[in-house]
């Protein structure tokens, strides 16, 4: 025995490659710990959890130096046999626990995927870091000493003191609903629970939030809201693995209070205490959203620990129970401009009752902490490159930045965008135009509407029995960047009949004393058109945006900018290129504007997985330097040359960089069939 | 006015005597806070709260080596002028505001009593030290910077960085409320506000709980609370002054669940979820009592702040909605013998809405926060001699110690103290007998009762119209003393008919076997009267608190004690020289004997008071080494050893240490009268 413990014992865990000598004897767990070695274990070494399983592999590895074979490790003991004979839980063939196999001799051994403590959430683009699991609440399994009657140390202490012997944690705080639980925990589990402990930031002073009797085979899990003035979205996840269990969404029930977020901060000024009932609206909507995504991810809502939200400024405040009214006046000043961590009964939201709810820091009165969470979700704050993220809706939050240097504004783009104050303009819905073209040499256009899949100069089209009711904002931009492409628009954004058209075509139709543009008869009668106004309106968003980047850029002091995100709901369907081509976004290499969808909605469950994640955007946000359009003397006069549309762009140059992505198709007229 | 600046003043404050040299022009706050001088402000020298005051005293000081004059200090500025004519807070002739005027020569101040930030409670008790007025929640006027359109801090984040500045308070928490109602109060007090705020241990990381617009001249409210098992009692302080405002008392309503504690935790035991409803009741009670004794102190209930808890186990338990049922047997483990800090919401306290409230620690499963805060209260921990403090009930809590070391245990004494399973027993009430002397010659008796002042053998006795109609706890403990005394009772506790009586003699009467002694006839009926199980009950009670007070004098080591100490109603009623004739109390000097009433509440006071006691006893508890009698082997013997009633004390001799206790009365045989 002597003999054999002095003995060292060269052990590599791959794939981190790290390796140390140990005496022979000592267990795997125990030496994945004291290399660093990413080992998982919620039962603390007991054999219960099965979460340190690895696989010893064996072999001549010349690449180390080191052969590993079956005698290198202990054989198989009780604890692991009956592990594998479980049902639940059971340990697959040539695996062992880590806790149990003991090292006996030069050895290599595998650390699969879902023993790694902290996983990795793998992301498709390119430009992102993946999302490493490290939530803030965590299970441990401990063993706890009976009540003694000579030692009347209350059960909630020698609860603490076992998770500190067996787990180093100092510290814990217990609060009163664990003290509710407790004692009959430990009863039911004769002296065993497993526990729910919540960290702050750090790994101390963590506080209880549940106690299971025995060993809780279940996980944490937690939801990512994220509130838009529009809709409120929830991504209920599996706080361990990082997997997103299920999502939904709701209206935002506010929209009855007001349209969008100026009505709402209106009908609270009109209305005293107003926001109260704006509150409990979206406080509603997201319970009953909890309740969607917990049933479907076949969980109890009281399973709940955590949720994260991210919003924007106005939703922020209102989902606090904050009178939203200053952020409707210069200065626009928060409430709070920092990070919040609430108990979910603070904010009414159903779920366990000792659950904690992390809200992102707002960057400034007009740029939220839903920004904040596309910066998180987009690494503007660690790349070497200069990053542009523009989220458009009736405001535009812009952030352009890289590891050095970090800069956020907000625009006043105004509602054109959405599709509101436009001739035609409608919320993208079933039957509204989202995608235009416009034949170059015979200047007749052509759509897509969402419901079909084809083109409306396509034989398939036929197929589409829907109507044809508006566009929406992503249709407006293309149907205006086309229009300039085709020549039936000037500069300044005059709308002109074409050189080299039929006495027939009837697109350009005018209108007292402007022209309009049809894109869809019904009946002899223009449908769905652009009107010189709606140009107009356009051209005044637009301007908005680009001012607001190019005030950006001047601060950043660059001429251009390295990558271009187009975040959010809009974000997602616009074209890159028409929006280029309409002067929205600054010029750049196509392949590098990306539209990244629901990049907020992402931040949120990075925060929400990755306790570190909050630091870090937490020192972004005050990292950000802040600009205000409204008294920066610049922004006026970017925003008056921005007005005009300068690029005549040959259209199939821009083309051929994108290639595929616009099919194909031969044009035709199919309007005089859909008019039968 | 360079001149003027270098030159050094002597300056001296009374009554601490603290003194230094400043230089011409300083501010008198400014001086005091270098020099550590107690000297209060709420304002933080803007001359609004009028709380530095100051008179300066003119003349020549020997004894400093410095003379003082009116030129040695500034004239009275346009700020101490608008104070002295204000009606609320004016400044009293010759007094002067530490924040305005400045030291101009050698000056002596004198820091009047209610400029003192740590003001002083004077307990009449020699041998208590004064509470030293120093609470956890604090009063702060700030004024905070406007928002600024080029710098989106939140309203919040400016207001800490205000209080940092303006009072170097670091790492302040504003929750979630207070967000809720800053922004109001910020613009109604033109960004001047006053904060209240809550320190847990030590000045850092405070949390605010209350912000009013502009200057706040009220003070900060708490409510001290005593829950026993048949009444719970609360006291509403000024928190600044120290003021006890208003007390209130009510009976438990848990009273309905069970008389006294373990009937309560059986009936929780029948009842599966029954405790919830005792939890109810008591909060009922003290919700109550919060609408009381604020109404009496012309507050609103939301004004208080900060409430203390103090309460025997079980109490302790159902208080804070924990099931008592592990109380009721062994080991009898508590949920947490820790002390606890929780908001008013969790317990459901109807006071401010972000009030904290504070629970003592639990000693043991049978040694509560009560028993913490008695400990507290008399200040066990802190003197060179060994002092013995004995709360008696149900159960008796006793602790035992010094400065260098502390014991505690409970006894289970039975509920004949408290008047219980004894034949006359009665709670202390009109009529109810509660002092007892035997006539050593006649053996007549003759008594007092709750109700009239005088003795039942007195003239002014038969103005006393109500009813006799049993005897209570402390009357018990004399009649039976009185019987030993009297030679009516053995060593052993047999009730004999005393030698030397007239054969008429006929207050012992024979029933069945044994005898009883009778205290009063009503048509020639006993009508109270103790019988011969009525002793053995009592001496089962006084048996048991003897051998535990025996337990901790030898775990001790000590043969004597210097000083005992009765604790809680019981105690207060209590004869110290019955107790010792009877053998409850160890022999000590009867000057030293004191009965100190509801100590448990004074305790509760001086933690709401005085935020560095909670640390004390939170470190005293610890300290104190836990004997548990049920399992201490030496406890039986004890207990065997002290059934007997060993001392047949001459009376008289007795009676001259206590002169003045006893009334000087003329024996008469009242009896026949009362009977008609």
């Amino acid at each position: 025995m002597s003999n054999e413990s002095s003995e060292l014992c060269d052990v590599i865990f791959l794939p981190s490659g790290r390796r140390g000598k140990f005496k022979k004897g000592t267990p795997v767990l125990q030496v994945a710990r004291e290399l660093g070695v990413d080992l998982d274990s919620v039962c603390g070494g007991r054999g219960i959890c099965t979460k340190c399983m690895i696989s010893p592999t064996y072999g001549v590895y010349s690449k180390f130096g080191i052969s590993s074979s079956e005698s290198s490790i202990s054989p198989i003991n009780a604890v692991e046999k009956a592990a594998s004979d479980r049902k639940h839980l059971s340990l697959p063939k040539g695996a062992r626990l880590g806790c149990q196999a003991k090292v006996e001799g030069d050895l290599v051994i595998d650390v699969p995927l879902d023993s790694q403590v902290h996983k990795q959430i793998v992301r498709k683009r390119a430009e992102v870091r993946n999302i490493i699991v490290d939530p803030s609440t965590r299970l441990y399994f401990v063993e706890v000493e009976p009540p003694d009657i000579d030692n009347p140390e209350g059960d909630l202490e020698r609860l603490k003191e076992a998770l500190y012997r067996q787990w180093k944690l100092a510290g814990i705080i217990g609060d009163l609903r664990t003290l509710q639980m407790l004692q009959k925990a430990l009863r039911d589990g004769k002296w065993k629970v497993t526990v729910a402990i919540y960290f702050g930031q750090g790994r101390s002073n963590g506080r209880i939030v549940n106690v299971w009797p025995g060993f809780y085979s279940g996980s944490v899990y937690g939801i990512a809201f994220d509130i838009g003035s529009t809709t409120v979205a929830a991504h209920c996840c599996d706080l361990r693995t990082g997997e997103v269990l299920s999502s939904a969404g709701l209206m935002n029930p506010q929209i009855r209070y007001g349209e969008d977020l100026m009505s709402r901060v209106s009908y609270s000024q009109m209305n005293p205490g107003g926001f109260t009932v704006m509150t409990s609206a979206v406080r509603e909507a997201m319970n009953a959203l909890i309740g969607q995504v917990t049933a479907e991810a076949m969980l109890d809502r009281h399973e709940i620990l955590e949720a994260v939200v991210v919003a924007n400024p106005i939703m922020h405040h209102l989902f606090l129970g904050i009178d939203p009214v200053e952020l409707g006046v210069a200065p626009f000043a928060l409430a709070s401009s920092h990070s919040m961590t609430l108990w979910g009964k603070e904010v009414e939201l159903d779920m366990h009752p000792d659950s904690r709810v992390y809200i992102l820091p707002c960057i400034a009165g007009h740029v939220g902490a839903d920004c904040a969470a596309v910066v998180l979700s987009e690494q503007v704050a660690h790349g070497d490159t200069t990053s542009l993220v523009i989220d458009v809706g009736t405001n535009a939050e812009i952030v352009l930045g890289n590891k050095h240097k970090i800069f956020a504004c907000s625009s006043p783009t105004g509602p054109a965008f959405e599709g509101a104050q436009i001739s035609c303009g409608q919320r993208a819905a079933n039957g509204v135009i989202e995608s235009v073209r416009i034949d170059p040499e015979t200047k007749l256009p052509y759509f897509k509407v969402i419901g079909s899949e084809a083109w409306s100069n396509e034989e398939a089209f036929l197929d589409y029995t829907g109507g044809i009711s508006g566009i929406c904002g992503s249709g407006i931009i293309e149907v205006i960047a086309e229009m300039r492409m085709a020549g039936i628009l000037t500069e300044d954004g005059e709308i002109i009949r074409p050189d080299g058209v039929e006495d027939s075509y009837n697109y350009v139709i005018e209108d007292n004393r402007t022209f309009s543009f049809v894109l869809h008869y019904e009946d002899e009668v223009p449908k769905v058109f652009v009107s010189q106004n709606d140009i107009r309106a356009i051209q005044l968003g637009k301007a908005a945006l680009y001012a607001g980047i190019k005030l950006l850029m001047e601060k950043a002091g660059v001429e251009s900018v390295d990558r271009v995100t187009l975040a959010g709901a809009f974000g997602a369907k616009i074209s890159p290129r028409h929006a280029m081509t309409l002067g929205m976004i600054p010029d750049c290499d196509l392949n590098k504007v990306s539209s990244v969808g629901n990049a907020a909605g992402t931040g949120a469950r990075i925060a929400l997985l990755n306790a570190s994640s909050r630091r870090d955007i937490e020192l972004t946000v005050e990292k950000i330097e802040k600009i205000e359009t409204a008294t920066a003397p610049d922004f006026q006069r970017h925003f008056v040359e921005a007005m005009a549309i300068p690029h005549k762009v040959d259209k199939y140059s821009v083309l051929e960089s994108v290639i595929g992505k616009i099919p194909d198709v031969q044009v035709k007229d199919r309007r005089k069939r859909r008019r039968r």
